[in-house]
C-alpha cells in the first residue's frame, strides 16, 4: 500500500484526540489492523497475541505500547516519530498499557481488537471502561479525505474490469467455485492487493445472501449473484451484479427491476440533511411498495475504506446525519427461499463536490451521492 | 482445509464443556477463526462486524448465534446438527446472545473475538464475567489429535523443502523482499493455502527479530535470519534457518554454534514431568553461560495447531506440564545489535509414542520431543 504521509497520520490522530474529548472520553486505543494502519502508517511483520497498542490520549502525546522484540520495526515505520513503552515476554504487558491510562478513565477501542486484551487491562484497572469505535466513535475512519475517496474509486473502476471481463466467460456447465476462482484472479489482475470474497450464488442458492461459492454447477435458466470485494492499494471495493444465464423469465425480471429501483431510490436519498437509516428506508420502501418486503432480510449498506465492512451502517436506528466523503455501500436485495435471489450493490461517495479538492475519477456533485462503480445494473446475459 | 469429522468436532466440544466444568465456568464462547473451525468446522464466508458465537455450555447442549443471512451456510456447514438463533440486521446481537448465558455466569471467550463483541455482551449482562481462552482454559486446543499431528508433520516437511529450495538460490545482490517472495511461492508450491510470514532479515537487521523483509541489498558475508510459515491443509508450520553468504566469522560462528546448542538443550528438556517454563530455562541457560545471556530477548517457543502462534508458551512462569500430543516451537536466538543475529527453530510434538495410534512421518517416541522439521541446523551457505 502507498504509505500516506506522517503529517497525515499525526492530523488522523489529533483528530481522533479532538473526537474523544468532546466525547468525554480519556482517549482512543488502537490496535492491530486497520486502525492501525490509518492512526500510524504500521502494521507488524504478523498480528499475533502479543500486545501492541497505540494509547491516543484526548490531551497529551500518542504513546505506543509495543513488544520489545517489533520495537525496532515500529520505530522505523513510524519514523521514531512517537514514544514507545516496550515491554519483554514474560513481563506483564496490561500493567505496562495500564500506566498509560487514567484509573477510572473512559477508553474509545478498535472493534476488532483481541478480547483478551481488553479483559487483561479489565483485569489491571477495574475501575477504567471501555467502549468499541463503533459505538463511541462511530465516524472516526468514516469520513474520506479526497485522497481515500481516489484509492476507493480506483478499488471500485478494478473491480468494474474485473466483472466486464467475468461476463465474457462461461458460465452454464461449470461449478460457482469455478467462477469464484475466475473473479479472485481477475480482481487480482487489476491491482487488488487482497482478495475478501467471491460470493457466487447460482438459483436457489442466491436466496442465501452470504452463500459461498461451492460445488454447484451453474445451469442454463440460473440467476447466478456475483458479490466481490477486497483491498487494492490498501482501500476496498465491494459490488454485486446479478447475471443471467440465457433469457429472464417474467418474474425474474420484475424482481430484478424492483431492486434496480431500489438501489437507485437508495442512492437518490443521500441529500443534505440525510441520516444513514433514511438510505436503508428509501431502498426498503421500494421493495415494501412491490409486495416483496419480506424478502428483504439485511440492512441497506456499510461504509468502506481500509476495510471492505465499516461504519457508517446503513440500518434502521442508525441516525448519524451523511457527511461530505462518507463512502458506503448501496445493496438492497430480494431473496426467494428456494428459488433464486437477486442483489445490485454500488459503493458511493457522499457529496463529493464539498470535499474541498478534486478528486481524479470521480464527478465533483455537491449534493448527491456519486457512484464509484459504473457496469450496468441490468442483469446481463452470460453464457 | 480437508474437514475433520463430525463426530470428531462434537468430541472436542464435550472436552471443552468438561473443562469448563471442571474450572468452574459456566461454558466457553467461541467466535469466527480458529476456534471455530476446531469446535464445529464452520468459518463464514467472510468475518465481519456481524456477530457469529457459538455457546458451550458446561453442561447442556451447545447453540449457534448467527446472522440470519448466514444461517443457512452454518447449517449446511454443520450438517444442521446444531440449534442455531438467528439475528437480523437492526436487532440486538447481543440480547439475543445473552438470552442463552447465565447472569452472573462466568464464560472463558477466544483470545481474538472481538473487543467490541465481549463490551457488547457485558453491557447486556453485567453480572456475567468473561476470561480469555489462554488464561482460563489455555490448553483447549493445545493438546494435539495423531491426525492433528499428522497435518502439522506434512506442514513442517513442506517448509522444509521449501527451505531446500531456497538455499539453492542466490542471496548476495538481491533484496530480503525478492527472497520473502521466493520463500512465499515455494511454500505455496509445497501445499500451503496461507503464508503467515516470512522474514528474511540480512546482517544488522538479523538483530531485530521481527524485522519485516525490506528493501535491503544482500551482501557477501551477510548473515540472514530466515523464519517462515503459514497453513497447510490447515495446520501451521513455522521454521527458522539462519544461513550464511559466504564463510562465517569466527564470532558469527560462535554465536550460531550457541543457537544450535541452546535449541538442542530445549529440545532435549521435553521429558515427563517437564513444564513448560523449564525448556526456556534449559534453551536460555546455554546462552547464559556462553556470556550473551543479555541478547536472547525473547520467550523459546509458543504452541502451534490451526494457527502459527497459541498456547502452550514456553515462557518462564508457565508451569503447565507438558503433555504428550502437544505441538510447539523451539527457538533460541541471539542478537547483537547493529551488527546480526542467530535464531534456529524447529516445530516438535511432545512424546508422540504415547498417542496412542501411529502419525505417518513421527517416530513414535514415548519420553521425548520429535522434532517435525529435519533440515540441518548448521549455517548453510547460500551464494
Amino acid at each position: 500500500m502507498t504509505p500516506f504521509s506522517p503529517a497525515e497520520h499525526a492530523d488522523r490522530r489529533a483528530r481522533a484526540a479532538a473526537q474523544a474529548a468532546r466525547a468525554g472520553l480519556d482517549g482512543v486505543l488502537v490496535t492491530p489492523g486497520p486502525d492501525l494502519l490509518y492512526f500510524l502508517g504500521y502494521t507488524p511483520a504478523t498480528v499475533t497475541e502479543r500486545l501492541t497498542m497505540l494509547v491516543v490520549p484526548a490531551d497529551g502525546d500518542p504513546v505506543a505500547v509495543v513488544p520489545r522484540i517489533e520495537a525496532h520495526d515500529l520505530s522505523l515505520g513510524t519514523g521514531g516519530v512517537l514514544d514507545a513503552v516496550e515491554w519483554t515476554d514474560g513481563e506483564d504487558e496490561y500493567a505496562a498499557a495500564g500506566r498509560l491510562l487514567r484509573p477510572g478513565g473512559r477508553y474509545a477501542v478498535t472493534d476488532a481488537a483481541w478480547a483478551m486484551h481488553v479483559l487483561g487491562l479489565q483485569r489491571t484497572l477495574p475501575g477504567t471502561s471501555y467502549e468499541a469505535f463503533t459505538r463511541a466513535l462511530p465516524m472516526l475512519r468514516a469520513v474520506k479525505t479526497p485522497g481515500e475517496v481516489g484509492r476507493l474509486a480506483a478499488a471500485g473502476a478494478a473491480a468494474d474490469a474485473a466483472f466486464g471481463e467475468v461476463c465474457g466467460l462461461p458460465f452454464a456447465g461449470r461449478r460457482e467455485r469455478e467462477v469464484a476462482a475466475d473473479l479472485d484472479r481477475l480482481l487480482r489482475d487489476h491491482g487488488h492487493e487482497q482478495v475478501d470474497f467471491t460470493l457466487v450464488c447460482a438459483g436457489e442458492n442466491g436466496a442465501d445472501p452470504h452463500h459461498d461459492a461451492g460445488d454447484r454447477v451453474i445451469a442454463d435458466g440460473d440467476m447466478v449473484v456475483l458479490d466481490f470485494g477486497g483491498l487494492r492499494d490498501g482501500y476496498g471495493s465491494d459490488t454485486t451484479r446479478t447475471v443471467h444465464v440465457g433469457p429472464l423469465s417474467a418474474q425474474e425480471q420484475e424482481v430484478h427491476d424492483i431492486v434496480r429501483a431500489a438501489q437507485e431510490a437508495g442512492v437518490r436519498a443521500v441529500v443534505p440533511g440525510a441520516r444513514c437509516q433514511d438510505v436503508d428506508r428509501a431502498a426498503r420502501a421500494v421493495v415494501d411498495e412491490s409486495g416483496y418486503g419480506e424478502f428483504f432480510i439485511h440492512r441497506t449498506g456499510h461504509g468502506i475504506g481500509l476495510t471492505t465492512h465499516e461504519p457508517p451502517y446503513l440500518v434502521e436506528g442508525e441516525e448519524q446525519p451523511i457527511e461530505p466523503g462518507m463512502c458506503f455501500s448501496v445493496e438492497p436485495g430480494i431473496y426467494l427461499p428456494g428459488r433464486f435471489g437477486v442483489r445490485i450493490e454500488d459503493i458511493v461517495v457522499a457529496f463529493p463536490g464539498a470535499l474541498g479538492a478534486p478528486v481524479p475519477g470521480v464527478e465533483p456533485v455537491p449534493d448527491a451521492a456519486v457512484r464509484l462503480n459504473r457496469t450496468p445494473h441490468e442483469a446481463q446475459l452470460v453464457g
